[in-house]
């Protein structure tokens, strides 16, 4: 226990999350997954009330114990924040200092910043039950509040903590928002798709489907859009030939 | 159990939370918490393993009880999605099935849409340990990946249920990325601010700290710029005139 050290190097920068007072070691073991989940190792505990180490947490952490191992604790949260350029509180409800209160996404996006200046920022998260008090959260320079339904907002402390973290992960994160799943059959190319209607469009009309002079440009249309839609690989399309071939050789009453 | 009915009205509407042959009751109970912290009430059960009503799942859905009460039952997810036109499958790890795969923070955005739109959406989640199976996928017409730390991205269900449920929320929420907390005090007017500075200078100026007259201006910039930042309260600029006033005031040797 003492000062804050930036003796330890940081397997990927990211802001230290660090537990005042937390009381069930379950959660900690807990939280420290959850950092893990979201790519955080940085653990700081202040006056645990159990001690440390802690054999519940260490259970709950199963996985993440490289999380717990390299915990550090304190005495107070001063000296836990002692090393740190930016603190943000998390705080549930509005308390009588005045305070910037961000959501959880806008502070992820400032802890990018800071950590981006080569800046330290932690993330302050209360015991559970009475969360932060004023004197810890005057450590603070920013308040963060996640946004949650007024009439059920009690959240353990390790959900807050993967909110957080998942915030953190996810404001570096580029993964686009959507994308095919990545396998070895590639899009159709256009003229794929086109020899894809024209053979399904010739099968049609052999059948009779689309005898309807005038009705036939709109369902041709109609299909090709449908069949757009689909986004078909090229391995799709190949099968979907051998549906239309079977389907007007083997004739047959349903 | 027995088909999906369109017949109960929603609190708000939102998407359907559907767990897929959950093994833990505790982690049912977690879900329907979170669920509830994020202002979503419909769960619906696939052939949960220790069948329904789980006595675990109401103990650790303390306080979210009311999600579990009205959560229906059915025997095949078939039947858990027969009425929903839009249906979107949590998944951890590419399967073969070709599927249009987004984060979170996307079908959150695409579920606001087709909500929006009066259509009935639902998220599928798989069981622990194993997930969703390809027979499960397959009635999905979009997948979701949550962006995890590929080197550790076991997520607890219930988690995934809170991360995707927090989305959803913050999807529609409209509070502001970051704010001053809502006290009774307001901000300071420029013109008062203006006075405070006056009244700083002055006081500086009798106290021989801004005798240098080449560096004078820089100096009273600067101070301006750093009171400007602390965005003070109309309270905060007339207690800071007090302590203007007082140090100068009673002088004393430090």
């Amino acid at each position: 226990m003492g000062r804050a050290s930036k003796g330890r190097p940081a397997a990927a920068p990211g802001p230290v999350i660090i537990m005042v007072r937390p009381q069930l070691g379950e959660n900690i073991g807990m939280a420290a997954r959850a950092m893990l989940n979201c790519g955080l190792s940085t653990l700081r505990l202040v006056a645990p009330r159990d001690g440390w180490p802690n054999e519940r947490a260490q259970r709950a952490a199963s996985g993440a114990d490289v999380v717990l191992d390299n915990a550090e604790v304190f005495d107070t949260v001063g000296e836990a924040v002692a090393d740190l350029e930016h603190v943000v509180a998390t705080t549930a409800r509005n308390r009588e200092l005045v305070q910037r209160i961000v959501t959880a996404r806008a502070a992820a996006s400032e802890m990018r910043g800071w950590i981006g200046q080569g800046l330290n920022v932690g993330v302050l998260f209360g015991p559970e039950r009475t969360g932060l008090e004023n004197d810890d959260m005057v450590h603070a320079d920013t308040a963060l509040s996640i946004p949650l339904n007024p009439q059920f907002s009690s959240l353990n402390v390790a959900q807050a903590v993967l909110l957080v973290s998942y915030e953190w992960a996810t404001a570096g994160d580029a993964t686009p928002p959507a994308r095919m799943a990545d396998h070895a059959a590639r899009p159709a190319t256009k003229e794929e798709l086109q020899n894809l209607f024209d053979h399904l469009e010739r099968a049609l009309d052999q059948s009779g489907f689309l005898r309807h002079k005038d009705m036939r440009p709109a369902m041709v249309l109609n299909l090709r859009a449908l069949l757009q839609r689909a986004e078909m690989t090229e391995q799709e399309a190949r099968t979907f030939h051998g549906v239309i071939k079977f389907l007007s050789k083997h004739k047959h009453e349903e």
